[in-house]
């Protein structure tokens, strides 16, 4: 999987991933109404607003991006027409050739993790039948459980070519709380970092990289930067860019002196780019977006200053 | 949340959770062959053959147990049709007086929890339009992001009277891995503890448990032993007796001496108990449910022996 998103990023020289994180008030307004129109103002008329938003920005950005990130909870709790949608907007930005990063950050016991790895990456079992159900290239874990809750996931990336993010050091201000303990001399999410880059080293692609990355957020450029020398050939997932906090500036040590090395999440910055006051006065709503491909090609100006 | 949990243990006087996990392979012939007959071999016809089975286990043990613990690993495999027989599970056995532990494991940063917490605890809103989607009790959730990611359901506790089960210290056999390594003179799985104890404070009910509990794998009796006297008051959901190999001997040190302060989960040992040697022999492929009941009244009688 690295390689074939290592490729796309060279291609379009841009090594930016579009959140896919919808919410209601970023979903125009004629876009809304429709659907309420058609469903109710209803969990329904929810999810497939979402889709049809997704479908917009997706024909604005796809051939700028290397993936898109769907962040499933933003569809999960409309419960299974919000799952209908995010596997729909999977299904329509692999037509059109993007890689899809399914931030799912899910953890749990062998047996158990099985059921996930089948679903997300794998193919599901009915009796002699087997079917691909959401079909990510790649989906995010948390590594809470140890390497066993990890290992399905792994058998599933060399079986059918796909990859995993493991949160490493999360963009979020409290992470500190338990990422950051001392243990033996070392914080924990380095000790994660050691542990991560081991678990993927039977998935080094052929740029040296492996299919098992990490996520780390851009809100901790510090750490970032030891991170990058004690995992110098993971991949990072980088969330917290913009909305968060984040700059271009802050990001330099993410990556490794290839330019490769991490990949740099916006969410609210591009899909709602419409709402900003940069783009307000260019883009009416209906133009949502023209208004994200304008962020994404302002984001990848940005960033390359550092590259 | 935790006041109506120990109210039904109490009435009931039985701390064990059915754990409803299925699998195809567990699902007796004819419900299977049935809904392959009206849906295909496909997934949807696995998410309706789930449905039917898991009404039959309920039936069969409503009246013995307080709480169900869908796992919805096994149901989000099959997408939006398996989140369907998620929820419809959930309205079934809530419906039977039930109390629900959805042991779903979700970890994310808060504005991304929020989600999470609306759809699954809280109501979810589309307008001025509000929908409960979920409708567990109370859930499961991973620490590793910190208090913030905890933050936005423990608002949705206060609300709604709802619960969270929080991992500390999990039953495979790596949990040790991350959660073993020591900070600072005790093990991480301890300060997570501490930190799940102190978080709770805000939600202790009246019998002094609170309604933030934690899970403590059965197969750590000597590390639950040293939990129950760092978090006295918190509640531990317990899982990994029976097939995952615990023993009521070694659950005596989760309880209290009040006889609280655990509860135990089962979930193959008596879903599937049709097809275990003890059971084989009384009870028909279609007396599953039959075979559950007696499976649970003869978990009762086992922790009964401790308690």
């Amino acid at each position: 999987m690295i390689d074939r998103l290592i490729e796309k990023i060279e291609a379009l020289q841009n090594p930016t991933v579009v959140g896919l994180d919808p919410r209601l008030n970023y979903v125009p307004r004629a876009i809304r109404e429709k659907n309420y129109e058609l469903y109710g103002k209803t969990p329904k008329a929810a999810a497939k607003a979402f889709l049809e938003f997704n479908k917009g920005i997706i024909d604005g950005i796809y051939d700028l991006v290397p993936a898109v990130k769907p962040q499933i909870a933003m569809y999960e709790q409309y419960g299974s027409e919000g799952i209908q949608a995010y596997i729909d907007t999977i299904g329509y930005a692999k037509e059109k050739g993007l890689l899809i990063i399914g931030d799912i950050k899910r953890s749990d016991i062998a047996s158990t993790a099985e059921a996930y790895a089948d679903g997300h990456i794998g193919r599901v079992k009915v009796e002699e039948e087997s079917y691909s159900i959401y079909g990510e290239d790649t989906i995010t874990l948390n590594p809470y459980l140890g390497y066993d809750s990890i290992e399905p996931y792994v058998g599933h990336c060399k079986t059918y070519d796909k990859g995993l993010f493991i949160l490493v050091k999360t963009s979020n201000s409290n992470s500190g709380e338990i990422q950051d303990l001392d243990v033996g001399g070392e914080k924990l999410y380095e000790r994660v970092g050691k542990l991560v880059h081991q678990w993927g080293q039977s998935l080094v692609g052929k740029r040296g990289y492996s299919s098992i990355g990490a996520v780390v957020g851009a809100t901790h450029p510090h750490q970032a930067e030891g991170l990058r020398s004690i995992m110098p050939k993971t991949y990072f997932l980088v969330p917290g860019y913009g909305a968060q906090g984040a700059k271009a500036e802050d990001l330099k040590g993410y990556f490794n002196r290839d330019g490769l090395g991490a990949i740099i999440n916006s969410s609210r910055g591009i899909i709602a780019a419409y709402q900003r006051e940069a783009y307000q006065s260019k883009y009416k709503e209906e133009e949502f977006a023209l208004a994200a491909r304008a962020a994404v090609l302002d984001m990848k100006k940005d960033l390359q200053k550092i590259l």
